[in-house]
Parts: structure tokens; sequence; C-alpha cells
């Protein structure tokens, strides 16, 4: 089962990569993006036997790898959910 | 308007990085997970007067910024598209 999980800064962060984004593409003429905020996306084949079986581990392995949970949060989506 | 832009790299272009991910999970004794692909994420807020204006904003700094497009790839999501 395919998971897909979002990892971004906490709202209450400040984002250096993001705010080098928005300034360097102001100077290339996109005055149309106001804001920018990077973060980081995981795709995970996860054997489970059941959606919630997936999410209940992706949820896990992103709690204990993939964020940092004091300056990062993250969203999970199952793909194909059944 | 808020645009989500994932890049993840091409399927036929290793990914170390993931790759490294698995072996650390799966020596975690986290088996159940397969494969890792690891990929960016940005969210861009644009200021367009339609979802298929800003759609092809994010399209054209996706290909032109964000993506490496010989070995990347990308996706778009428009929110709250109209």
């Amino acid at each position: 089962m395919k998971v897909r999980v979002f990892v971004t800064l906490k709202p209450s962060v400040f984002d250096p990569q993001g705010r080098a984004i928005v300034e360097a593409l102001h100077s290339m003429g996109y005055g149309g993006v106001g804001d920018v905020r990077q973060g980081k996306y995981f795709e995970l084949e996860i054997d489970a036997p059941s959606a919630d079986a997936a999410s209940a581990l992706a949820a896990e392995v992103a709690d204990r790898m993939l964020a940092n949970p004091v300056i990062e949060g993250y969203r999970l989506e199952v793909e194909g959910a059944r």
C-alpha cells in the first residue's frame, strides 16, 4: 500500500529556504508568488493488511524518523485506501 | 491561492536517500516498509485571478526553479480550485 507523507515546518517556524526561493522568484519577475514554504515529501511502500494499519505504521515511522516533532508537522495520505 | 508542488525523482533514477531510510527502518525493526522514495514539497501562495492561471504560473516556476527536469518530475495541486 502506498502512503504519502508530507513533512512541513510548523507555521511559527521561520523557513529560510522558502524565503530564499521567494526572493529568487521575485528577482526573476514572478511577483505573483507571495510566499513559499518548503517541506519534504516521502512515498512509502508499506506491506500492511489494511489502510488503517498502513496509516498507523506510517505515522510511527514519521514520528520516529521522517519528521522532527519539535519544529515540524506532517500529514499522511494512504493511496488506494479500501 | 495555495498551490502544492510535489517534486520527485523519476522512477528510473536511483534514490540513495530513500534507500538509506529503508535500511535504517529495517534495522529499527520496521520490516513492513518495503520501499521509500524521498522528494521535495513546496507550498506556493500565488496571487492569480483563477485556479488555471495559478496552476500555469506554478508549473512555470516548477520547471524553471523547483525541479530539475532531467532527473525529476513534479505534480501540482491547486487548493480551493473554483
